[in-house]
């Protein structure tokens, strides 16, 4: 309903207020622009004059030309010689966005075996703390600009150690690219080999589940020009299916195959590095949970076989928490100036501060402590996830506990995958079949895939005595 | 040179030391992955039994036994049963990288005038030590996975309140998506809009200079069907010409053009949103310096004019630091759903305790604080280049001076950019030539962009001093 400047009281359009809690200038302008914007004051509406509104408002005649010229500047107003200031054209009627609809949330389970997540509860907060106040306090003042979009110098220096110590990496700070994690690293892997032509692309199946959700999987189909899915089995990924597949480029899980928890025996190793270099293939390997591994120390990662052909792909969300976005790309040599151009593209680097931390928490000591006291607090988790099955549910076979924090459990025959999720649903546990991460979304065989990063001893043992009628055969 | 084992002693090869500095087992199998790396264990080699290499190097057998174990389960070795423990095909001749070459570095100039950089001296250290040391204490143990990809709620609303506030947008929290700064927030709006078919995009210029060098051109050409140049005027971009280039998409920066300085007037304003309006255009709104206007209130964001048609980009780039990598983009309603996909597509949201802290700081009124001091701040170091101009170059005409921390000098007649640029090196005075900026490289007219931002008021004075006898017809 447009405004008659003539016949209505200015106080009201703009509804001053005086308790000194904004300035009165302030008020005007945000008034007037809302009036404008909201169509009360509609287009070519002729404003009082400056003199006037002061007389009307009881404000000071500067203060409202002051106002006027501020909102002739933004396209507001318009003032021509003569004619007065009037609302300028093509202002009029914006409406403020609607709320956008809030879907329903269907309640959080109770006690919730996602996988994928480690114990955040546990995240060194104090330690983070100390290495964050220590780089903040500590950095270079030139290194508060954008530094290297690689990263910063001594992190990659930090990593390149510590993957060849923890992980037997074969690398160097110049072919360590400091990314956001896996979803990054990814993309930046992809994009750097599908530029260079290697744009065929295969991915482990169960892997990602449906394409059209999962990250890895939709930026593969978006980066690459076809996209292949190949069978992983009890040793792994099936090399004989990829080489079949005609893809030239795969992402592995070679530590702790996620979902299935299988590691990648030695000759499927021999098998996928032959294969690389027999058809001048790439590896991206996703090292996302390795550090954690109970039978024997971490099986090291496939690039120390052949760092020509392999991009590994390490991340922090894993030991640390996700809300910590570091992780790193170790690129083949031939390729580390194509990534590190990527990743200047993509965001010109990770923030400079949570890399100096980490490298801190690294060289500290404290980052090792840490994960000696995850391992081992896995570890009794993991117990507590094979002696609750044991008990409640002796039928169900559980694999994939080698290394990280979930493992598969095999469904005895007769029970329904669907079932069985969406009856622990309704008892507010929540599980997840196998099938949601097949690409076909096949329900058989019938297996939950139990994270058991984020609950308690307790709430592992009390979810499975929850739904152990369930899993009965 | 291969080894034979029954030549050549074993400790010859590992090298075991027993000071106590590092497990022996981790020693053996790092000595041993070193020699088939390195091709001294050539491929088919067979080992000694692990009780005979035992008792060579005065360990336990089962010592040596699980050694063997994990370099067959990584690949190394591999053990066929009656024929003992081999050198795995495959390993051999892994070269550790090369070290990439050093470039000769250029001296850094002494007294700086890059533009772009604000004073990184006056990063409020303490204040943001503070607000990540209240985030890492305050944020709930859920918010520590990965988040939504938009952003933080809280900074959401935060910065939805602060746009509305100082930069008159119109917006609410589930239009803003957080990002990592200009660069990531730019590609997310240029993929998003590309990908529903608004690919043909225009670019400033003077503007990035080198197409094939900047981020953002190269973002946009990879992107983009098309790039098209528009000229800018001392009113701004030219909308006449940007209507003819065909484009759809256009990048500008309305508060302070980046790098002439001039700020959009009112008349262009409307001719660019009825431009964006008529013919189904966007326009993506780079809002990089906008907190530090000298002569009056910044002027508010064209996105206030034309919500459903303005992508607004901020960031803390300049307000506080390049190294804090988060900006935001308050995004068309129609676009928000999309562009929080491309983001979750990147990296899978922005580092949650730097969300978390900005929205302290901003909550807090210390933002506000640290951006009045900075406003005074680059006001007298503005005054002091204006002074040190009128001394000591009189002859040169300063513009652009309106916002941000550069201006543009123009040259007298016959003064040549090219050699002002390099003599002024030879004196360890870092001067920028527009013809940087430009497309096409133009030298003329002779201009200089002169940032002052990251300088001391003494060193703007002495720069301009040192270079005066250039800068005279």
């Amino acid at each position: 309903m447009p405004v008659q400047w003539a016949g209505l009281a200015p106080p009201l359009l703009v509804d001053l207020r005086r308790d000194g809690g904004q300035p009165l200038r302030a008020q005007l302008e945000r008034g007037l622009r809302d009036a404008i914007r909201s169509g009360r004051l509609p287009v070519g509406e002729r404003l009082p004059s400056s003199r006037e509104l002061a007389r009307q408002l009881g404000l000071s005649r500067g203060l409202v030309q002051e106002c006027y010229g501020q909102l002739t500047a933004e396209g507001y107003l318009t003032g021509v010689v003569g004619s007065g200031t009037r609302v300028a054209a093509g202002t009029a009627a914006v409406a403020p966005p609607e709320p956008a609809p809030t879907t329903p949330a269907t309640p959080a389970p109770r006690i919730d075996f996602a996988s994928g997540v480690p114990d955040l509860s546990a995240f060194p907060r104090e330690d983070w703390v100390w290495a964050l106040r220590e780089a903040c306090r500590s950095v270079a003042v030139a290194d508060l600009d954008y530094g290297d979009p690689r990263g910063d110098p001594r992190l990659r220096e930090v990593l390149a150690g510590y993957t060849g110590r923890v992980r037997a990496a074969v690398t160097d700070r110049d072919r360590v690219v400091v990314c956001s994690g896996f979803a990054q690293g990814a993309a930046l892997a992809l994009q750097t080999l599908a530029r260079a032509g290697y744009d065929r692309i295969a991915l482990e199946n169960p892997g990602n589940g449906d394409p059209a959700q999962s990250v890895s999987s939709r930026a593969a189909l978006r980066i690459g020009r076809s996209l292949h899915h190949v069978p992983v089995d009890e040793e792994g990924l099936d090399v004989d299916a990829l080489a079949a597949s005609g893809a030239r480029v795969v992402v592995v899980t070679p530590a702790h195959q996620s979902p299935t928890g299988v590691v990648l025996s030695a000759e499927r190793r021999h098998a996928l590095v032959a294969w690389a270099r027999d058809t001048d293939g790439f590896v991206i390997e996703d090292d996302y949970d390795s550090e954690f591994r109970y039978d024997r120390d971490p099986v090291g990662v496939l690039q120390g076989l052949a760092p020509e052909r392999v991009f590994t792909i390490g991340t922090v969300s894993k030991s640390l928490a996700p809300t910590i976005r570091v992780g790193w790309v170790l690129t083949p040599p031939a390729f580390a100036d194509a990534l590190a151009e990527e990743k200047r593209l993509a965001d010109r680097g990770t923030p400079g501060l949570d890399q100096v931390a980490l490298a801190l928490l690294v060289e500290s000591g404290r980052f090792d402590r840490h994960l000696r006291r995850m391992r081992a607090r896995y570890a009794r988790r993991r117990a507590a996830l094979v002696d609750a099955l044991a008990r409640h549910a002796p039928a169900v076979a559980l694999t994939g506990l080698a290394a990280g924090f979930h493992a598969v459990a095999h469904l005895p025959r007769g029970v329904d995958e669907q079932h069985v999720v969406a009856e622990a649903a309704r008892r507010g546990v929540g599980l997840y079949g196998m099938s949601a991460f097949r690409v076909d979304g096949a329900t058989t065989p019938a297996q939950l895939v139990l994270g058991f990063g984020n609950l308690s001893d307790h709430a592992v043992a009390e979810g499975i005595a929850t739904v152990a009628d369930l899993l009965a055969p």
